[in-house]
């Protein structure tokens, strides 16, 4: 892996990693995580106070003004000629493969947004034949529910095929291992500072709350949501487990992937006319057990990050540092760009099959599902985004 | 205020109140505070370790054998002849109404249930005419859904009016201040210790899993909530202001308010069988500007808290120290018993006329809701719950 893979001094995300001595806060270079504490003491600088920590806490916990002056520091010292050799307490570069990352931070609130077009309207027509693929509120507002944040966990966790109580066709409902284990490839904004109770975010500052982007698996058991989301929504069928991407690449890494949004054929409230580059050109790849399985385009996400903070906080619910909103599934019009296996199965009545030969229409124990993302960097490089992954272990 | 208001020894709630030099974390004994750090130091006690914090974050991530320890500590001292003269490092005794109180510990995730069956079967009339009045899953399982855990504050915090999206009759959905606010008078219980990634909790050891008892006011816009709800369930019409006491009743105190749950009448699956006296006796009260307008009683609840907890986790869902598990609106089967004003105003369509003349089907900017409750106690005393309550201000 070089530096023109996406993990060059544009990128710069920013991860949680234990090398034998603890948990330290680091950025990922090439493929080497620097210990970015190790290096603010280096250069004697007063970021220690945020840099040379456990988590990304602190740092989430401050404003705009302060990641700024740290990317800022960080591009600085790691621009610098003979970097690799300053005095330092300890030592600062690690192979990145040779490190166990954690979870980056604290999950405050974690919001799941419905925000693809494409997604909504596939899993309407699978799951709701014969009525409108679209809710009528659908175009009005980004439709969203809480997820649980302390089911979040980071790339590499395992996870288990959940139990859950599902619907039986000919009986009273019946409880074991779900049957239709699904992912859905999504994009996590981080969100940083406070906005307070009853200070809605304007939709043209809410990037000044967003501090970096992570890529999401949000796993699903169909059956168990299917028998379980009416009236209140999703609940156990989701809240097992949300993996994140170790790495958190910062909003100010991904200013040459903002793009126009999809255009609106509904007329927008004021409070949610976003700008015209809040959309972000970010290509998504989906692997299973290795096989590129789909290439869910992002830029074609109807709702924007902007317009899902103006949203969430128009009743005046307050923002903390390290709430999680997430995008939903996102999914492109193609058949080969679904981001969930509900869709890329068409309800499970079109199975995949692998290069292997195994079929799959949702998830066998055992399964690895990773998924990637490139964005547009400076000068025609790239930025990398990811890996998210994890296996399928059986139901306990 | 005497102690025999279920304010005295058999109880001992827990708050976090501030005296004028930080947060401190004290138990309520008749009308005043008691600093139970300044206590346990007065005492030589190794107890200062949970006590002498500023939170109840310190005792919720111990164990209930900690629980029991620190209990039997506090009972011991305040029952002691002279322990008014003790020796400590500062003052013992605050009077209640003399300090501010702070939210009493760090909410996890919020988790509201929809357990009871007068109140889901008066939603269903009401909201969906025609249907039958719960859906097919609600007797099989305790319906849920995760809510905004950064919106949850503390007893006596304003709540603004939010602004939302609502439909409208003959055109597009339009953005202003919601015309339905309601209360969701409930009763929340505050989760202790940890249960891990994958490690369901059986419905017997729930009880191990709770640490105390809070009111819940889960403030509501039906307009807001009538519009979005669909398919993903409530988000905005909840998100903006949910109200806890500042006391947290602890779970030991209930030991005499401990009862059968109603009959069930639809067979469940094992791992929801729950101990048979798993239910608890709280009267609840719930006041309108100083009015009585409901008394909803909490022991006609279908689901119960050792329900709800093995329901929560049985996908493997982990538990965290301040989760805040809900019960929904309680609503008993009389029409004086209704939890919310949607069901008292049945829609809005039969409006609640107070003593002072004026009328009302949803709430008025400057109307404040007081909810209290008592539980039977040991010797015939009882225990006091809450108050939670708030004053409504104008939309910003």
């Amino acid at each position: 892996m070089t530096t023109d893979d996406g993990w060059g001094l544009d990128n710069l995300p920013y991860g949680v990693f234990d090398s034998g001595d603890g948990r330290r806060l680091g950025v990922a270079l090439g493929d080497e995580v620097i210990d970015v504490g190790a290096l603010a003491a280096a250069h004697g600088s007063a970021l220690v106070d945020v840099l040379d920590v456990p988590s990304l806490d602190p740092l989430l916990a401050g404003s705009p003004a302060l990641w700024h002056r740290v990317r800022e520091a960080l591009t600085g010292w790691l621009g610098s000629p003979g970097w690799r050799t300053a005095r330092s307490p300890r030592p600062l570069r690690h192979r990145r493969d040779a490190v166990t990352m954690h979870l980056p931070f604290t999950v405050g609130d974690y919001v799941d947004f419905y925000a693809s077009e494409h997604h909504a309207a596939n899993v309407g027509r699978i799951l709701r034949p014969g009525s409108p693929p679209l809710a009528p509120n659908w175009k009005h507002l980004p439709v969203a529910y809480h997820g649980r944040a302390g089911s979040v966990v980071v790339s590499g966790t395992p996870v288990r095929r959940p139990n859950g109580q599902r619907r039986s066709d000919d009986g009273p409902p019946t409880f074991g291992p779900t049957e239709r284990l699904d992912i859905e490839a999504e994009v996590g904004f981080v969100v940083g500072g406070h906005s307070g109770l009853g200070e809605p975010i304007p939709v043209g500052e809410a990037a000044d709350h967003l501090f970096g982007v992570v890529l999401v698996n949000d796993w699903s058991a169909r059956d168990v949501q299917a028998w379980e989301y009416v009236p209140l929504g999703p609940f156990l069928g989701k809240s097992f487990a949300t993996s994140i991407s170790a790495w958190v690449v910062p909003w100010a890494a991904l200013e040459h992937a903002r793009v126009a949004p999809p255009p609106r054929d509904v007329p927008l409230l004021p409070h949610l006319v976003d700008p015209g580059d809040a959309a972000l050109d970010l290509a998504l790849e989906v692997r299973l057990n290795g096989h590129v399985i789909s290439r869910p385009p992002f830029r074609t996400t109807y709702w924007t990050a902007a317009q899902q903070l103006a949203h969430l906080t128009s009743n005046g619910a307050p923002t903390r540092p390290g709430d999680l909103v997430a995008s939903g599934t996102v999914s492109g019009p193609g058949r080969d760009e679904y981001g969930s296996l509900l869709e890329l199965s068409w309800g499970g009545r079109e199975p995949l099959t692998l290069p292997d030969g195994s079929r799959r229409s949702f998830l066998a124990d055992g399964d690895e599902v990773t998924i990637t993302a490139r964005a547009p960097g400076p000068g025609g490089r790239t930025i990398a985004l990811g890996p998210v992954t994890g296996v399928v272990t059986p139901a306990g």
